[in-house]
């Protein structure tokens, strides 16, 4: 292959991979076309980046070297770099494989996960590789080596132990806070939890966004490591230490695609849970209209494939269906949410959270050896009636470095308030998952940390013309009028008369 | 939607697309995630764009404008953009629709190239099309609304006049100059025939790179009407204008991908002959080992294709299956092409191109109406034998600009050349376009015209130990290096003796 020598001209933009511009005329002599790759050697490194071409970013004789790779080959202006055409990485030939709906092989996946780690594919390659995801799925044996690439692609937490228990809800429910009370339940048993956790992308809060209300959640692996050897868990932001890296850029291509293709999904959760060491994993399927699993016999499907790729991946996966179609708890949005989670530590929480958190405490209890089957729902209750859990949530604040005598009534919460009531009498007949988080994402959450909302009550109950039925808090008081133009346009909550249709006898004409 | 006020900072760059960046924290602000799209309004003008975001490209209060956007808004620095939030654009949903194997509504196809050709989609989106063409297909009457969108996305060249005759060939032989001899042949009939063509990608010489040894090809739309009307026939380089733009878009993506899917091949070669009005089209569908149609049903599936969708579109199509699997004529490289083009008209070619541009220049001739039913061939040898063809060439060449009285023997040839001779008695079994093609790009061809080489015998020759079988010619010495060590590592013409296998007579043991 042909050699030039170029001059380097370092370009101030972030593109996410490594990534050149040639001028035209040099691509040219290279024999090179747009997207092609060339690999960059100075005398000390070498790289491979994705060429582009232009006729006026750069001029004929010097390569632009955007930040990614300036900051890889530490280049400065003017440096000689000699520039050679090299072929497409053989991934794209594995991702075209898949297209063609074949089953890849454990070295053709490796390969595929590698690339998409060193920044190697460009936007068009990583876009093909979820959309035949999307299209063609993969087999059991695919999913493992994706996950197991994945895992071994970034960080990991060693903690020479087990069990090590961890927990995922797969999301798409309103107020889902039951990590901050079944964890520190779990590691008041003498359990190990390292639990990781994301910040919301596109709902009010993720469980990283309501702890970081009580305490520091942006850990390195080190801190973790110690907290988790201290105090037995950990409640951390996944997204500061380096977790299965290649998921979170196939995770970005498929926000921008609006896809979610289950064979990704599976490997993501696992490689998460993977990456901390976690051997018994319970993994908990909201289900219900509004959340992301509708159906049960989908949900039941999704649950027989963890367990599967739990049993190949030689760790314990247990599933939980929990109901999904309406907000757990009451409070949505961080501030709101920590204080909900902190008032159920202390005695005085919501139904269905104590419900929920107990119940996948519970299982976890089971999974780790120190609840008999059976019976560990009832010990995750004893131990929260006992004070221990959130004994042990003051030790986790105060480890991750916050005030662990913070009190619930003390978080501070939006103090811009509306009220909205019942418009008539009747039965709450539902509340719509997706307009809740609408509402709690337009008065700020999840970066107004005390901005959110509170239901006053969940499906089933009565109610009465006037009485609460909703509380919207913001820091700014426009942010609060835009909440009340969603509200007034599609109500969050349906009220109905039991009454659903009235028969009236008439006359039969003719 | 919320709107928030930015100072606009021109980035120096292309990106192919209508592409900004916001720093996070405005991001944020706007509710907004890597990909998402916004609305930019002046007081003047709007524009939608995805959006991208940084931290350290732009500061917070800036939005950064690509070249593409800060021409389009007609921006300087400094200048006061209203910026919104808006939703993903329609056609991304239907791109996810034939992903999921549905068949696309005419609107629906119309909404995707109209983003294509508006520069709306993000590389994901586009690969996630190309990609979704490749694995689902279409069906015709998805690929007449393609075709018909891609048409009118771009400029038109209107004669008002028919029959229009036109000639494409779908590509992947060497030295096919063919269309050099049977347009001169068609249009010395009294026809009329645009012909647009490509210059070389990934082969040695398009026809556009051959026309250019002899004269202008870079022309504007009113240039080649002007031309058309004078002496009834053009060869012009398709680039020059604005044909089926959003074509060209979706090819980038498919060469980085390297794949070809065929509802977006149909509808790409037949969107550049109706843009050019052309209503009577002979495809040609070269076929044989190592041409991109190896086989004669998968050639006579592809012809079936091409005439139910000139059927749809209401202009007559006709399909000629030519015989790919070795170079056309002997000459591969853009002037040594270009001179056996100009001695076939001058009654000196070999006979493979005689036979195959006279073949097609025939089946012309009946489609324009000027020959009857089975006589085109005979009376396109005549018009060739004439001279008429000849001179109708001189005419295209001048009108162009060229100097129509240049001399097959005036045309510069790489000086440096080198021949290759047959290693031993036998005959020709087997010449591999795609090593003759690799040859020719390493001397450099299309770029150094006089690049390329001379094939000395076809296959079924016979031939002598130390006959020439190759001419190589190249501008650069150190290029002839490079390809002699092509041929030895991998002869491009295989010579057998006819002796294939010997049988020996031996005593049965046991």
């Amino acid at each position: 292959m042909r050699s030039i020598p170029l001059k380097a001209k370092p370009l101030d933009m972030e593109t996410g991979r490594h990534i050149v511009v040639l001028h035209e005329q040099d691509a040219e002599e290279l024999g090179h076309f747009a997207g092609d790759r060339v690999q960059l050697a100075t005398p000390k490194a070498k790289l491979v980046a994705i060429a582009n071409t232009t006729k006026r970013m750069v001029r004929k004789g010097e390569v632009g070297a955007f930040i990614e790779v300036a900051e890889a080959l530490g280049l400065k202006l003017g440096d000689t770099l000699s520039v050679t055409l090299v072929p497409r990485p053989r991934s794209v030939d594995f991702i075209k494989k898949k297209m063609s709906g074949q089953q890849l092989t454990t070295e053709e996946i490796y390969a595929i996960v590698d690339d998409i780690t060193a920044m190697n594919l460009s936007s068009v390659e990583m876009s093909a590789f979820v959309v035949a995801e999307v299209i063609q799925g993969m087999v059991t044996s695919e999913i493992v080596a994706l996950t197991q690439r994945m895992v071994s692609s970034g960080d990991r937490l060693e903690l020479n132990t087990s069990p090590v228990l961890d927990v995922h809800s797969i999301g798409g429910v309103p107020g889902n806070k039951y990590a901050m009370v079944a964890v520190p339940i779990v590691a008041a048993a003498g359990l190990v939890v390292p639990k990781t956790s994301s910040r919301a992308i596109t709902s009010a809060a993720g469980t990283a966004d309501v702890m970081e209300v009580l305490t520091n959640v942006t850990l390195g692996m080190d801190e973790i490591k110690r907290i988790v050897q201290k105090v037995g868990a950990v409640l951390a932001w996944g997204g500061a230490v380096r977790l299965a890296p290649a998921d979170d850029i196939i995770i970005s291509v498929e926000r921008t695609l609006g896809v979610d293709p289950r064979c990704q999904l599976l490997a993501s959760v696992m490689s998460k849970k993977l990456a901390v060491g976690a051997d018994r994993i319970l993994i908990d399927i909201p289900t219900g209209p509004g959340a992301k699993v509708e159906a049960m016999d989908q949900a039941r499907s999704f649950a027989h494939d963890f367990m599967e790729l739990g049993n190949k991946l030689n760790v314990q996966v247990e599933v939980a269906i929990t109901y999904g179609g309406q907000p757990v708890g009451y409070a949505v949005g961080p501030a709101l949410e920590a204080k909900e989670a902190l008032e159920t530590l202390r005695g005085n929480g919501p139904g269905s959270l104590v419900e929920k958190a107990t119940s996948l405490a519970g299982i976890m209890l089971e999974l780790g050896g120190v609840a008999s089957s059976g019976m560990g729902r009832q010990m995750a209750c004893e131990i929260l009636n006992s004070g221990k859990a959130d004994q042990k949530m003051r030790e986790i604040i105060e480890a991750q470095g916050g005030n662990p005598d913070v009190k619930p009534e003390e978080i501070p919460i939006g103090d811009k308030k509306e009220v909205i009531l019942a418009p008539h009498d009747g039965y709450v007949i539902n509340i719509d998952n997706a307009c809740i988080n609408e509402i709690a994402r337009t008065v700020g959450a999840p970066r107004d940390k005390g901005a959110g909302l509170r239901v006053m009550l969940k499906e089933g109950r009565k109610v009465s013309k006037d009485e609460p039925i909703l509380e919207i808090y913001a820091k700014h008081e426009t942010r609060l009028d835009d909440a009340l133009r969603i509200v007034k346009r599609n109500p969050p909550i349906t009220i109905g008369g039991m009454l659903l249709e009235k028969m009236t006898h008439r006359p039969r004409i003719g």
